[in-house]
């Protein structure tokens, strides 16, 4: 028996962080949670801060973090704000696994502070890879810390990968529930109001993903960080409708094998894994029942209702930047049609604008990630201010 | 780049010894055939020893074997004959791995033989390990010798298990087509003549395990193989029926995590897994196109129709010799209904009725085994010849 494993959970009050906090909970002898990090949801904070009482903890908000000092006054976990404060979190002393959960690209820098430091990283922040891909799995190599994938789909792929050789792969496919337009036809998609997106038919997420399923940029996302994790090329990665959600990816080989990982839907799941690898023991995922799991479907993607799908290839054909003006573009036009700003397709045509308007830059440092992630979300703004 | 695998296949001219041929025609910089060995098929086997050249040939028929030498006056491959001669082929000195595909009892004495000369064995045949489980597996362990499976299902559990920490797995599921009569009522099973059985929906076989794969039997026989080869009780492996034979089997870890392995329902795809394992390249087997695979079902299987799975835990917990006298009688039986003598639920009853009147020895040696294997067949013969 092991001393439980010290973590970090970075975004501990989102929809991944939350679940996270589950999985150590029904795990005691195995994780322990030594520092937890948010953003501004100063209640359910304070809350995880008092069940957790982990070493450190931080708000990226200054005024929220001063305001839980002031709620926690005899505490004795060390409460610090800011970027830095989230920075000093994760790359905590203690810790040996950060969980990386922050959302859209706040994620970034400090997963790869985070991996400077030495820490293992389940990744659970897609935007993390698609921005920086290059640069983190280069970090990550020369630290010689594991990245441990997070979403379900990822998660599927590196079970699958285990004790597989180099260089066997022939080629992955990631599964799609397809969102909660998958029977729709386009114009009844066009018309959809956010609040019919935001039903999810398999998955119980976050707004800003929620959206990224039914536009199928989600998958967009998956497929480019994919690409990066298993150093597979685009051309061999493919997306598949399953509407079940039960086979959460596959993995094709040289020999025509092709393995696949299934489950409940439940996020708890892949998160376990991430936090335990390579070990399995029973934990907080409930079972699948095989013979009773109905049947499963397979089915191509249609790009005619779901064009966005259409950016994996050529976000990698530009190269550079381009994924993470894409990214910074879908995070602003969805936004934008959260608020009722733009319509459903409004999302695609203004990512395919912005796309057009900034030329990549080859071989980017943080800055460069950074000033195009900038530039993408004013020109994002611009446009959804003309289409309103 | 290796120099070719050096490869013995007995049990040529069946099913899996054609297949594995093709595998090795499709791979000749992998592997090479240095030995085979038949039965009584000469003509078949006198045109692969002109096309192969082995170093040294046997059939098991003395006389086969005499014209053997007849039709090849000038060949260079030494041909051996009678048991002593196959015996020569699966411990021939300049092989490495020896395919296990002679049919039914007949392969356990070679197997063992080759496991003893330290082969790796390519286990093709389910009576070996079904008969003689515990004593195969102990000489493999003895002797560090690698058993690779080459049904699709142990194979499929075999590429699951690939990098996963033992005592990681819950459960084994083994896929069933369910054979011919899956969609048949019990009475018009119990009617229907032998040759509508050897129609096999998904799978081409030889005779003995097309019937088997009717009465579900086949299953019987996998789950005590699966019990041998990966070391998990019985009350752990279940069957489930998946009438499309594309999921060729599943393993559930302890967290709920589910693996399976798929592929188009092709033996030479897990042949050439056990040739070149844990290589995987581009060999014979066609691809699977998952996008237009068509939907996967599973149901639970109806032990009312098919009462023969219920042996599966019943002769695991008699143990000893009980499935070798399991599988002796339903060698005899399924010989019997396929001259039309007895019926199709004949040969659930008969296996019933023999493994009463034979009392189990525990711990047994391998003239246990073959006594019991002998009486069995003898009293089959008997309870046959009275319901024919």
């Amino acid at each position: 028996m092991h001393d439980p494993k010290p973590i970090v959970v970075l975004g501990s009050t989102g929809s991944i962080g939350r679940q996270t906090l589950d999985v150590v909970q029904a795990l005691p002898d195995r994780l322990r949670v030594v520092g937890l990090a948010a953003g501004a949801n100063l209640e359910l904070f304070a809350a995880q801060v008092t069940q957790w009482q982990p070493e450190i903890a931080a708000l990226a908000n200054d005024q929220a973090a001063q305001r839980l000092r002031e709620m926690l006054p005899s505490t004795r976990t060390r409460i610090v704000s800011g970027p830095e404060g989230v920075l000093e979190v994760a790359t905590w002393p203690g810790c040996k696994l950060v969980v990386g959960a922050m959302g859209k690209a706040a994620g970034l820098k400090p997963t790869l502070a985070a991996i400077e430091a030495g820490k293992d990283v389940a990744i659970a922040n897609k935007e993390t890879l698609v921005a920086a891909g290059e640069i983190v799995m280069a970090a990550a190599r020369a630290r010689g810390v594991q990245l441990l994938p997070v979403d379900s789909e990822h998660s599927a792929i590196a079970q699958c990968l285990a004790g597989e050789p180099a260089g066997s792969v022939a080629g992955l496919t990631i599964t799609a529930s397809g969102g909660p337009f998958v029977s729709l036809s386009r114009e009844e998609i066009a018309a959809a109001p956010a609040h019919r997106a935001l039903k999810h038919p398999t998955w119980s997420m976050g707004q800003k993903i929620t959206i990224d399923s039914a536009t199928l940029m989600n998958k967009v996302l998956e497929c480019i960080e994919a690409r990066w994790l298993f150093d597979v090329p685009m051309e061999q990665i493919d997306v598949v409708v399953h509407r079940q959600s039960i086979v959460h990816s596959l993995v094709t080989f040289h020999d025509r094998s092709v393995k696949a990982q299934l489950g409940v839907p439940d996020m708890r799941l892949p998160i376990q894994w991430a936090l335990l690898h390579p070990e399995r023991v029973e934990g907080a995922a409930p079972p699948l029942n095989i013979a009773s799991m109905g049947p499963l479907t397979f089915e191509a993607p249609d790009t005619q209702r779901f064009p966005s799908l259409l950016f994996a290839r050529q976000v990698m054909e530009l190269g550079g930047t381009a994924p993470a003006i894409m990214n910074a573009a879908n995070e602003e036009a969805v936004h934008s049609y959260l608020q009722g700003g733009i319509g459903f397709y409004g999302i695609t045509d203004c990512i395919t604008t912005v796309l057009e308007r900034i030329p990549p830059v080859a071989r980017p440092t943080l800055e460069d990630i950074t000033a195009a992630d900038n530039l993408a979300r004013q020109y994002t703004r611009e446009w959804c201010n003309q289409h309103n």
